[in-house]
């Protein structure tokens, strides 16, 4: 075996994204060219580890939120972090403390904890953000220079992590690169509480036979990528210098644009009337203000 | 007497704005068009009310960064609140921990403090941003979409406390103002530990006589207000209606935009050879370095 192992941090990684980066991690073995000597999954909920890893593997429970957690966090001295845990857009805005405590504090405690390791420290720190940092109004494609003036709470706080990613980073305290992902769809598994959510839910429930609920109209323009993109824009993240980054280390990814009523049409031409019959039009309120505040192409 | 009287309250009191604030307040006898009834100025050294008023001032001395302090100063139901408390940029880049705890933390809890009060209460609060918000590179004029990319912790806690501003205006529980001022120049009184404290120094010192420091070169370019146009954005800011605000919140102030050549060519026509010769150049690499983190003009 050549050079050093690399040990591999997944914070919040019993969610969708989290349990595919591991499978994936799990499945290559290495990742940005080296190794992978351990991967240590923590979640607030317990994650599980996928089968078959030819590594060491471990899963920590714990509220990332809480004083201390972090610093035990830091006791492997991970060479690299993934730090993909958060409260999601609609339960942010619907709770504003708790959004704030996780997505803000949360945070900025894993960012304190790296910090205070010191002695020469510096990982490699992967933040995911969102396109939510961004806000109307909006020109009809978002540059690499469009400004963050996010309209909610949620895209505040992955904001706000992306300035503290970056001075960390300038500071010298880890080497960050923040991911803003556009919304993930198709999103496998339950609806959950992103007030994006329904962008997955009126493909996925048809196909499976089950009524889906559609919030706005069909002329809500959106860009998406895959599950399996997400990943690819994590482990490509953990690869490049800090030369091919450059000075500005949260950067957006691209994706698919279409309107809602493209979807329709392209589960109609793959699956037929019967299926797409099974999406209800219920108008939301407070789901089409967010959807509303939201970017439309990259 | 009209209408209900205003109760102000100016945090950062003892600085040099917040002291030419509260002159101007109490001369004016009004802001925004309302006659002001008490005027308290909160700072972490002891601030002294001016002379004249003819309404009730306080001055109060404390840490707002320590826990319940900015809960104290909500018992009088401020019905505007100027936040111009800040770690200076210089101080903010050499100390890591206070800038945060200072800049960050202390601003947040004004704005719990304020969010906490509830039962309707929803002061005006006018916060002092900085251009410092704005990072390299940049356009050739700063636009009011130019993004926030800080290339200090000064400018990050800034950009922090704007976005956190946005927010919770967004949210109802303040209706809040960003100013970003551009470098304050002529500044009154001693140097301090601002980074940009030599525009001042190399006009200000060799008319008294003294020696002044220059540290970066004659091409450095920067724009400026004076003190009385800072204050006169504060007041302004004070008065603007929320329509007239606009969903934007965190606004750029304008100024003039000279190079440190030409300030020193203008010094050379007022006051002559021999005065400017009191300039002594002495470059110094970590304001060379932050100055070239600055942006020029807006």
């Amino acid at each position: 075996m050549q050079g050093p192992m690399k040990r591999v941090l997944v914070i919040g990684g019993a969610g969708m994204i989290g349990r595919k980066l591991a499978e994936r991690l799990v499945k290559d073995g290495k990742v940005g060219g080296e190794e992978i000597g351990a991967l240590t999954l923590h979640d607030v909920v317990p994650p599980a580890a996928p089968a078959g890893a030819r590594f060491k593997t471990e899963c920590v429970t714990s509220d990332l939120s809480a004083p201390g957690e972090a610093e035990k966090l830091m006791a492997g001295r991970p060479d690299l972090i993934f730090h993909l845990a958060a409260i999601v857009s609609g339960e942010a805005e619907a709770d504003f403390e708790k959004g704030y405590r996780i997505n803000l504090d949360g945070s900025r405690r894993l960012f304190e904890a790296v910090r205070k390791v010191g002695g020469g420290y510096q990982p490699r720190l992967v933040f995911t953000s969102s396109i939510a940092v961004f806000g109307a109004p909006f020109p009809e494609a978002i540059g690499d220079e469009f400004l963050n003036a996010p309209l909610t709470s949620y895209g505040t706080q992955k904001a706000i992590g992306e300035l503290l990613l970056s001075d960390y980073s300038r500071r010298g305290f880890f080497d960050g690169v923040g991911i803003r992902l556009p919304t993930i769809c198709v999103r496998p598994g339950k609806p959950n509480k992103a007030a994006s959510g329904f962008f997955s839910n009126i493909i996925r429930e048809p196909l499976a036979g089950h009524e889906a609920v559609l919030p706005v109209t069909e002329a809500v323009m959106h860009w998406h990528a895959s599950p399996r993109s997400a990943v690819g824009f994590l482990t490509h993240a953990a690869s490049l210098t800090r030369e091919e980054l450059g000075p500005r280390v949260n950067l957006t990814m691209p994706g698919v644009a279409c309107t809602v009523g493209e979807q329709i049409a392209a589960l109609r031409r793959v699956a037929g009337e019967t299926v797409v019959a099974r999406i209800r039009r219920e108008p939301d309120a407070a789901i089409i203000k967010i959807a509303s505040a939201s970017p439309t192409r990259s």
